[in-house]
């Protein structure tokens, strides 16, 4: 099952001419949901994936640069003739929010059905084979971060142990795998006798925007990525204590203690070049990558290879735009 | 005194990965105003002129399309420290859509003054030396044309003419042009014996999302400019009309009738590739263009030259973009 998130917008704030306000797509398999989705988005969306219909779009707080390309996605979708329907989920107040779009572009005459839910994080939303967690965050206005968490995975089969238990290769052998009991030389054989360990699943953790705090350890823990705002340097470390904000050096120690294999640092302010930012968590924390709006991460299981942060796959010019470069996580 | 247009956005209804939705910045010597706002407007002003602090915007009519770039562009202008006092006028529902946005951006707490105006068209909005005119189009909803109208300037001054009346060269030509009468040989000479009729002033008209309709012919008679909306094809026509809509053939007639010197379709739908909407306009009005996101159109007084369109000034890449051409009006 392939897993990959594309930046759709890697700004806060404010946009620059490279780069959106915050919006992320997380596939797995067919499965498509957005994070956020910040003005512009829709024509991000179609810049990358195209205007596919999403079920699902998660946001993380309803401050105006997270949360304003919402009315024209929805809208575009309707004249697309969109027919499947949409949930949108959000921390408390996103219900009125919606109703203020309302006004302005008329979401009952959409034509698909849209469900609002206002979320009572911290929560997990159990799929088939997978999750999304929800959990409180610290931005001075209700906020969430999300974790996209797969379930375990079954541990390794031990081909060697079975025979030495006198399984034949064979159907026996996946069944043991499927977690049923076989007959061995000597008797029956459970899986647990041939099955290494239940796996972990693999995890994307995004952090919204928010100080560090103790919900996002919890849920960060050994993920396989963290995608973590980092609005100040550690200069301005007053300031973003002040706004609800975090510095790059505090994104790393938070991914360092956390044990997390890749740490990706978005919501960029102007401020600061991308390079100094990475810089500052990279000293503290090596895997990190600032990656650019429309850049793809491919996380595969940890035994298949590193989370590897590629160039966009499709970007309607890129004159003066850096190399694109690939860059790997622990 | 320099005359120009940058085409912000040229899609109608949704963006394609090329045109962003419907915005028009016009300059005219240091003054500057928008005239719509859709979604990414924000951006693709600073893909152009930069982040200007616009002293006016004016809105067509209040479909998303044309007005969701709003909420953000008010709320960045504020993150910058904006001061100077902002005005947006529009159709009437202008207020109610300001409101609604308020209760997500909270339009209260900019930091600038906002003076929302619901304009009475027909009508004139005079300044110093030109006016914007607005004038009510047929699209089924409030909906407004606008015009960029300079006044008529002083006649072509006649030197030898002055000469022969005995005006010696020198301060008595300057006071001449500026309409003061001065001693000649044989008595006084009055401006109106060396001066030649008034010329008119550029005029520029934006139809707006709208039916071919009268108050747009009245305006647009002998303009500079006329951007037009052509959402649909000849072929097309029957839903142009039921949708409150123009064809290319139809703005291209009316850019005929009216002996406009340069007709710029504009609103494209992906339905139809641009040089297709191209050819069908050109067939009946040669001076047709189809100007891309961020393409200029120069506008200089007539017995200095026709109106231009030059490719965009800046790009962040043009890697599959059609190569840049200069297109000249009649």
């Amino acid at each position: 099952m392939d897993l990959e998130l594309t930046f759709l917008g890697t700004a806060g704030s404010a946009p620059t001419a490279r780069r959106g306000l915050p919006a992320f797509l997380v596939r797995r398999g067919g499965y498509r949901l957005l994070i956020d989705c910040g003005e512009g988005t829709q024509r991000q969306l179609i810049r990358s994936e195209g205007l596919v219909e999403l079920p699902e779009v998660l946001i993380t707080h309803l401050h105006a640069d997270h949360v304003l390309g919402l009315p024209g996605l929805l809208k575009t979708w309707s004249l697309m003739d969109r027919q499947t329907p949409l949930v949108v989920r959000g921390p408390r107040g996103l219900r009125e929010l919606m109703r203020a779009f309302g006004r302005v572009v008329g979401l009952t005459r959409l034509g698909y059905e849209l469900e609002i839910e206002e979320l009572d994080a911290p929560v997990e939303l159990p799929r088939d084979g997978w999750r999304v967690g929800a959990f409180p965050v610290e931005h001075g206005v209700p906020a969430l971060g999300y974790a996209i968490v797969e379930d375990d995975r079954p541990g390794r089969f031990d081909p060697e142990r079975a025979r030495a238990l006198g399984v034949q290769p064979g159907p026996d052998f996946g069944r043991l795998q499927r977690g049923e009991p076989v007959c061995g030389s000597t008797g029956e054989v459970r899986p647990e006798q041939v099955m290494g360990p239940p796996r972990p699943g693999r995890k994307l953790v995004f952090s919204g925007d928010t100080r560090p705090c103790e919900f996002l350890r919890a849920a960060a823990w050994r993920c396989d990525v963290l995608v973590h705002e980092a609005t100040f340097v550690h200069e301005d470390a007053q300031r973003a204590a002040e706004t609800g904000h975090a510095t790059a050096r505090e994104a790393a120690e938070l991914a360092a203690a956390c044990e997390v294999r890749m740490l990706a640092l978005t919501h960029l302010s102007p401020r600061y070049p991308p390079r100094v930012l990475e810089e500052e968590a990279r000293a503290l924390f090596p895997s990190t990558v600032v990656p650019r709006d429309l850049d793809r991460l491919v996380v595969p299981f940890p035994e298949r290879g590193r989370p590897t942060l590629v160039g966009r796959r499709e970007e309607p010019g890129s004159r003066d735009d850096e190399t694109v470069e690939l860059v790997q996580g622990a």
